[in-house]
């Protein structure tokens, strides 16, 4: 199957929620994906864990899917998270992204009970095959409460045709040096845990999944650059100066530090719905002084 | 809050569907609430981990509430789980819940995103305001991913006014005796890891919510009965006998082992939905080799 | 090989130091040993966790190997920890013990290297054929660094003719239920977590390892009665009465907590080693309270 | 204090034994130690973990000690690893190794018991006030069983004077940011995890504690020099080139893979001590596979 060149940084939207955290602000994603694509990034990804995905209805999430991939009009490449509690919910989403002109759909295997390698493996096939699109498989036991091994990964990524892109987002940068020597450097990995962006870049990371590129886009481009030139001193002093930040982001949780962060930066995008809060007044503070620093 | 007495053996019902894993058999359903009471649980509780409740949309969910609180038809208390991903969601099946007659509801605070105790604190004073039976707190950090602590169960315990049960199930049996320390005696706790069953009314836990008592309520009821007349050997020998069952059916995943449980004793739920595989054929013949020695 | 009958309360030994942890005070030592066998225990274990073993050097070692086996004096038996770093080590000391009149060894493989399970059962066998006396397999992750798992305790249990008892202290009730149930009833097993107390009892252990019988040794004692008498009642009452002070000294630490509770109740034990502290003075006001509490 | 320069690869040795495990082979010492120098790295540590320090009596060590001085003779700085059970013993072991002429001394935490915070600070602060050469604080939960937090660490960085140098081995990378954060730039910290050769050099580390530098030297300088060079594509190249071999060792323990190594490469350091085991045939010929395909 041919996938598109899925490199760089990809940038996580959020999805702006009207007062009390009911209804959708379309306008304000637009304008978020503008502020994206305009600094340079090199994919938009809607509806992943930043997006709220798992807190909205069927009719919400088909509107935003529908709205994104609308707006972003095919600039860049839109990779639009499909992950359902039910194999039968994650393949409605994934036919629906596919129709409205997703380039990737990504699945994080979230599901309510543990699920064994071979149930695992039967719902990449399932939603694999109901679709003509790559499927990014994603790992990320904080959210989904699942972890996959290199080994399982592999397999499904040999097992299912269109599983061309693996997101890696344990935080363990030695899984990344696995996928990279067990898949003979032949499987595209891209790092989806912020604070290990320099290393996940070093191990060979081909981009880097992040709601950052809402707030410090050119600080993310910058490092992915001296990467592709191996400076490794700037690299890292780059790093070393947007750390805090992610750092906060990860920790603050990203709904309602990004939120707070377009909200600091110009882009109300309204709060994230309960049970998550709203970033609280000294933590907003303590946001500000890190995007002030940065600026 | 006047709470029912809630104790002994709470059933937990499976949510039978029709074939594919499409549609729901609420015939089958009544069957299986008829055996737990005939059998003489103390209570049903539907739409929990073993009910597949999260795997329900929303029209099911109403579906399965109100006919299970119409088909108990008050022969004994109903507990409904209400848990959903947002505050706003959870609501909504806790009122519909309480209209249909519920005598209690259970809240696991199941989010996509890890929430802050305040989070939690919050959600549970939002539920409880919106409806007036009590509340089981539910912690079950391996399908929540969210772990209470003691005192954060405490501190709801006492802010909350109907939150007035607390079911554990982390596996930890000192969690029970922290909970009676720390609870002065005055925080009812149920036990909701199978395996723990004798350890728990041990600890002093007033009730036993299970799966199992799909299958084998007798032994259940009698090791129940054995705690209430003080006597540990008999205890003892009762939760050994039904251990290997108990152990398997939480090894298995509930509401596959549950189902191909009821199947072999001649009741047949159906399968449960995808991602979540039916039982295969050595899993099932190891089912029905534990239930012949029980029986 | 005869193994003794161990059962009941097996009481752990201090190691008294002298002014500033160093020399030995086995006269403070001898009469602790005293308390405890007047009292009523059923067995003693000198040289534990408890009795700073670890710390020790071979020829303090031997001292209070020898004098503790001539002071108990066949008044009860007596269990030798023989831990060491190296297998030839641990011999030299098993040996020693042996010679010198103990009834059973113990054995924590504890080593500065994570051992495989080959070279666990190795350690075992090579100690187990140095000796004619009875061996109590010792699993303490928490201190040993290593986990066995029961599967790998049965193994050696059946390698190994004189491994005839095994201490569990993983504090994870649900071990002792799968050495029941693999075991086929035929494994002793002994309880060595503290707060597990009346949850090992309740799961068929027919002893309690404690170093609470320096402090508090007729409610250890009262608990194993009501557990004989299978008095569930009284057994958990009992046991709730003095977890308060069981979980002071497993969180304070053994050496410190137990040597600041002897001389509480009027026995100078001196201080723990360093790098290990004494207890601060507002913790021995705590276990002062405690102490008054259950007197 | 003025700390000498310590930097790059610092290559810990083995200590080779006789026959059984039994006894000191001085002479082959010598040999492993001139093979490193010779290759070039840029210190010598022996008696660390790679070199059994917890197997060896008191005599042996001093013996490995004095000799290891002698013969190094400051060709290069040498850190001796000094940790004990005690405080009283690691002070007697970093007294001996000043006085026969350490540069630096290392120390982990590693104590039977579990040590509080105040305990571990006091345990530095009375090595490093008996002694006026710098000590390296080492974190390595996996064999100490205490894992430090970053913050613990710069608190005796700060409050014990000839703490001057860290080495981190916790497998976390994000360690390493967190000291070069919180640290403001100001704390050396030097890698001891093998596989995470690459990351910490690219997270700052001024050096990598290793005991591969016995088998493949040339290729951890290389790697090393492409850092200093900045040169990440090259460096990433050299990394994953050796990190099979990396990995093999870590897995089959350092003490094991590292004497079947130099026994492969024609010295011969005998076999680890029990209880821990030589490597097996299979392993031995997947090292020598690995080392043929490096050299």
């Amino acid at each position: 199957m041919p996938t598109p060149k899925i490199h760089g940084i990809i940038g996580y939207t959020v999805t702006p929620f009207g007062a009390n955290g009911e209804g959708l602000d379309l306008d304000a994603l637009g304008r978020s994906i503008d502020r994206m694509i305009d600094a340079g990034v090199h994919a938009i990804a809607p509806l992943g864990s930043t997006g709220e995905g798992a807190y909205l209805n069927d009719a919400e999430w088909d509107q935003v899917a529908e709205f994104s991939l609308q707006h972003v009009a095919k600039r860049v490449p839109t990779i639009v998270s499909v992950s359902d509690l039910t194999t039968a919910k994650a393949i409605r989403r994934a036919r629906f992204a596919q129709a409205q002109g997703a380039d990737v759909v990504m699945v994080l295997p979230a599901s309510y009970w543990k699920l064994s390698e071979a149930e695992i493996l039967a719902h990449y096939q399932a939603i694999g095959a109901s679709i003509d699109v790559p499927i990014m498989l994603y790992n990320n036991p904080a959210t989904s409460g699942t972890d996959m091994s290199v080994e399982l990964i592999l397999k499904i990524f040999h097992a299912v045709e269109n599983v061309t892109l693996v997101k890696e987002s344990t935080g363990d940068i030695q899984r990344m040096h696995k996928l990279q020597l067990l898949g003979e450097g032949q499987v595209p990995f891209y790092n989806g845990c912020n604070p290990l962006a320099l290393e996940a870049f070093a191990a060979g990371a081909r981009g880097w999944c992040t709601a950052a590129a809402n707030l410090i886009p050119q600080l993310n481009l910058d490092l992915y650059q001296a990467v592709l030139e191996h400076d490794l001193q700037r690299a890292r002093a780059l790093f070393y100066r947007q750390l805090p930040l992610l750092d906060f982001i990860l920790k603050g949780g990203l709904p309602a530090t990004v939120k707070a962060g377009l909200e600091l930066t110009g882009l109300n995008a309204g709060e994230p719905r309960r049970p998550v809060f709203a970033l609280n007044d000294s933590a907003r503070q303590q946001l500000q002084t890190l995007l002030q620093t940065l600026s």
